[in-house]
């Protein structure tokens, strides 16, 4: 007896799930759950069946069907560390860099995340929300269907909690799911120069309670997202007992943790994170032989994000091929932000993290799929194909999945479909 | 009294026109020919003027307008060095690199061009036409509107004509103008091996004169544009002497030259490329400081190919920087080929350009229009916005220019406008 669904999308050159129960780590990287000659049936928009196009043709019937023959079915990406969220750009900065000036220099002349605060304040919900719309149109088109979202260019209450109302706001009004976060210890704003303390004392009194108290009435209560809590624990922004005072709050305020550690330094992020059981560590550019083996033994998400190495045109990249041979389950990202990486596409995260990290194809996708999922704590029902999951997915104008990698600069999906949905 | 035009794009934040009637160098890659709030008027698919939007809708009417407020208007881009006609893929070899094989040992072990000719011989014109396709569609879409397009993956006359034959008809099939080159000598075919002269002499005696007899026959020459003769000057390609046979050879059928030359080794090719007065000469990797001065002295086109770099996950770039500084008027291309450069994309050509090579953006961009169009002979007609040439330009969803190189891995093209006609 036939199974009526919405959807069938059949004769796939191939589908590939990149399902797993847990997050991905050694041999199981290499795995992308190949299906040859796949099909992939949605119902109620959510997936209802994978398997061999023929096998599933004898069981199901769907109102509509797509043809995919000569095309890959993947899974649509999880992008689970951005900042896409952002007012004005920071152009006279990048032709500084040209000229020779470093992150840090940009930094401390007053670039950087603070100039970005600057022009984050004076914007409105509207005018962020407008800013930040064109941004995801594009990362939606590259294939990306779930993606984190940081507050941090806000840096007082009123403005961190707009970029929250902003991200709410964004979450309802394109396809894109987003996951919030709330990372207000991002930099220390200039109002607090020289007393970081000070700072971290407002945060955890004044700011993560609020933050707490928006979620809990915020829409994202109603499907269990998160609202993650966040710090960049780094010289010149906020040293190791800070981080942990910023992370224990949000637990405590039941904000569960993120961290930037070793984007620069290794301040000992790695072991905080670990210690305080971090959805993720994100960045690992410095982490020490001892700390990549503290990863690999914990069950966190290593957020790898070479589009920030890549823009500040470094010839250093995260050993992510150390961290993968080591056992550590990591993930890929583009980190979209107006200073170190404007870069809206997880397929050149993939091209660049298989050419500067020596990633597999397979590694990559996996990477930017069911364990980005799993490092922003949606895993359950996003980042692969599987029965149950939502149906967020891409058709891939290529018949070997490893063109993702493979081809750069351009964009192979040729269709999204989210929960369901042909977009 | 008003005149008459076709099309008037008006109210654009800015308008770049990258106009110069001579290859740009030094300072005068720096200057874009901006002009803020700025319109361009189109009529017969030609430029008929551009200014500032007040005096130019003061002077020209329009059947159709565009109202370009919020986004910037340039040329299109000119790819001056693309193999994008082909057979296959090479995505094994894609895995090989990434497990550590260098280009020459993928080479050595049949890989490389020899595996793309096996392919190549056995394709139809109408299947390389139907596999190029979607490449020139994907190229069209990130800006590119006219592309040399190169032989060499036939190394035998019948696949060498097969593959003019190809790209007459791609030219004919699709918007983007290509210039077609002849390049017989990219490698020595399995046939020859180790019988690199005799190969030579029958691309001299055979090849080159057939293919220049080809190009009289072709559509090609109705519109004056040449069909070059290039040359692979490499340690397992071509030796200097060979490549300047190849070469003179071409000159005398009529074939005017390019070259590629230092992409692994020096042997010479620049100083070929200067007394031949070659169009351009491609690679520049490992040229000596000698042949940067003899280039910066000479009016060839050095022809910079920074996603092969990228490609092969290189840390070594072509000193882009240095060659600018001594005064070579330098482009940029793709290089879109299946083993080095599967890329379509020349604005993450000019994001690499300005982060690996320390190109300012408008240096960048010079060097992706104008200075292309000079580099593939035909800077008469595309490349810049003058009066008089082909109303072939971009309509950017970005109110600077400058984010053409900023922004990376998506998409900033709204619209293509090519021969005035909005596609």
């Amino acid at each position: 007896m036939m199974v009526d669904a919405d959807l069938l999308i059949h004769s796939a050159a191939q589908v590939v799930t990149c399902a797993s129960d847990v997050p991905k780590r050694g041999a199981a990287m290499q795995d992308v759950g190949l299906i040859s000659n796949g099909a992939v049936v949605v119902k109620d928009g959510r997936i209802l069946a994978i398997g061999p196009t023929e096998s599933i043709r004898e069981r199901y019937t769907a109102v509509q069907s797509i043809n995919a023959s000569g095309q890959v079915i993947c899974p649509g990406f999880v992008d689970p560390h951005t900042h896409v969220v952002y007012a004005g750009d920071r152009i006279g900065e990048f032709e500084q860099r040209i000229r020779g000036a470093t992150y840090m220099e940009i930094m401390a002349s007053g670039g950087g995340i603070v100039s970005t605060m600057r022009a984050t304040r004076v914007a409105s919900v509207e005018e962020l929300v407008a800013a930040t719309l064109p941004r995801l149109e594009m990362m939606l088109r590259l294939g990306t269907t779930t993606a984190e979202v940081k507050t941090g260019y806000g840096l007082d209450l009123v403005s961190e909690l707009k970029m929250l109302e902003a991200i709410a706001a964004l979450d309802l009004a394109q396809p894109i799911d987003l996951v919030p976060t709330f990372m207000p210890a991002h930099a220390v704003p200039p109002e607090f120069n020289g007393r970081s303390a000070a700072y971290v004392d407002w945060v955890l009194n004044e700011m993560i309670p609020a933050a707490a108290e928006w979620h809990r009435r915020s829409h994202f209560v109603d499907d269990d997202r998160p609202l993650f809590c966040d710090v960049f624990c780094e010289q010149n922004a906020f040293d190791l007992a800070q981080s942990r005072r910023v992370l224990e709050a949000g637990l405590l305020h039941g904000l569960p943790a993120k961290i930037h550690a070793d984007e620069f330094t290794s301040l000992g992020g790695v072991g905080l994170a670990v210690d305080l059981g971090a959805a993720s560590v994100d960045h690992l550019d410095a982490t020490t032989a001892e700390d990549v083996a503290r990863l690999a033994a914990s069950g966190v998400v290593g957020i790898v994000l070479p589009a920030v190495n890549f823009n500040l045109g470094s010839h250093e990249f995260t050993n992510a091929r150390a961290l993968i041979d080591a056992g550590a389950a990591i993930a890929l990202s583009t980190d979209i932000n107006p200073g170190s990486a404007p870069c809206p596409s997880q397929p050149l995260v993939l091209a660049i993290a298989t050419r500067y990290q020596r990633l597999l194809p397979a590694e990559a996708l996996n990477a930017a799929t069911i364990n980005a999922a799993f490092g922003v704590g949606l895993a359950g029902r996003v980042g692969s194909l599987a029965p149950g999951k939502q149906a967020d997915l891409l058709l891939l104008n290529c018949t070997d999945y490893r063109q993702l990698a493979y081809q750069f600069g351009g964009n192979l999906v040729t269709t999204v479909v989210k929960n369901g949905r042909i977009l």
